[in-house]
């Protein structure tokens, strides 16, 4: 029995494929078009596995452009398929935090993949994956280099918590000569006590995984565990944590859409 | 007898000389020192009077940037300043909205020019001049076009309240061939509808006067005359009316430093 959970995100799409013993996934950039992202993927990964569409019992699609693909057979939130996939990445994590790329969101659950309260912010760029990347380009770096260029330095404080002001800050600390690693680490301080904040909000987490696109920076998740004075496991599936909850949910609970 | 008022602001530094019967002032770039800023713009205006320092009986300082005035005899912040010289300007004036280069403030007075309450926003930059900076940059136009641009265009929606995100959605509107006046029309709705919100909160003025740099887009002063039901002034002078606030305190409650 193969099941199939797909996570379009605003950056990247993510499709898992799932069977009794394993699982095996595509990554790939939404782009402009998530349906297109999402059925181009979902083919890839069933060219890969040697599989037609016939031989999937059930497709779960998740993320915002959830809404795109015709091809489901059902829709679930965001939030149930990353509680659920990140308790199979780390058995009894009772908080998720995710960072993606225009949002934050944060979970706690029971401890076995259910969802007990969540706190998510997609209206302000602040505490995002877009923070980063607004200050990025101001700095003249890549998001990706971020976190090597601040090893080891001291933050700098920055404090307007808004992108825009921030970035204005930025601009004149590079002016004023302070070093860049200083101003990435202030600036990665700053993303993670706002998401630390929202985090606290709903109640301290014991084991604690940190998904999305900006799980990758490890600038952020040394911030965020001293934030919030907690270890945080980022485990490099992390992102697939979406995805990869879909497809555990469409075996768990399997639905067939009429065609 | 001469007072003087400096509103040291983000973006310009107004100054005003007032004797018995009538006032003049000094606008100027704040550029990187208010300091400097404040210094220059006070000793162009005793210039262009024929006045020294000493015959200025009290000077007050008001705006972000009044700290940084070693030579003001006191400073009072923006709102008192605010609302003194908005009633000078507009007699019985019971609301001031004042939308600046970084912040955005309601005032709401007694009618006779003194704060009743108040409301600021200068955390985020949405609701504020930079919104309509980073919007108007995105669009490859400069801010004092824009009310041109957008005159008699129907707004189209922008859904988002950030002005990070915002400004995605121009771009993708812009993509989608949508005409740049709607969605500039859109941007002046948007900014009028977070700044009524805030006075909305407050109470409704009868009499409302628009200040600060963004009164001069009548884009703006239209909108915001929509989402309140109600006409709104702007003196062609209204960016003053925190300095001659000052110079009318200064002349009504008189201080001297020690020097
Ligand atoms: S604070 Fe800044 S980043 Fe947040 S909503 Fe406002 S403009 Fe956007």
């Amino acid at each position: 029995m193969f099941t199939v959970g797909i996570d379009v995100g605003s950056v990247t799409t993510k499709v898992v494929l799932l069977n009794g013993r394993g699982w095996r996934y595509v990554v790939r950039p939404t782009g402009c078009s998530p349906r297109q992202a999402g059925h181009e993927a979902f083919e890839e990964l069933l060219g890969q596995a040697g599989l037609s569409q016939d031989d999937i019992s059930c497709v779960i699609g998740t993320g915002y452009g959830r809404i795109s693909l015709p091809f489901i057979d059902k829709a679930v939130t965001e939030i149930t398929c990353h509680a659920r996939g990140a308790h199979h990445l780390l058995a009894g994590a009772d908080m998720v935090i995710d960072i993606g790329g225009q949002d934050s969101k944060v979970i706690l659950t029971d401890g076995r993949g259910s969802v007990v309260n969540f706190a998510m912010n997609d209206k302000c760029a602040a505490g995002t994956g877009r923070f980063l990347e607004v200050i990025a380009a101001a700095l003249g770096s890549d998001v990706s280099e971020l976190a090597d260029k601040a090893r080891g330095a001291e933050p700098v404080a920055i404090s307007s918590m808004c992108t825009v002001f921030a970035e204005s800050e930025v601009i004149s600390l590079l002016a004023q000569g302070v070093a860049k690693g200083r101003i990435i680490a202030g600036i990665h301080r700053s993303v993670a006590s706002r998401v630390a904040a929202m985090a606290e909000r709903l109640g301290k987490g014991e084991q604690i995984i940190f998904t999305g696109g900006v799980a990758k920076n490890e600038g952020v998740r040394e911030a965020l565990s001293r934030e919030l004075g907690r270890e945080i496991i980022v485990d490099l599936r992390s992102q697939l944590a979406g995805a990869l909850g879909a497809a555990l949910l469409a075996r768990e609970k399997p639905v067939r859409k009429e065609k």
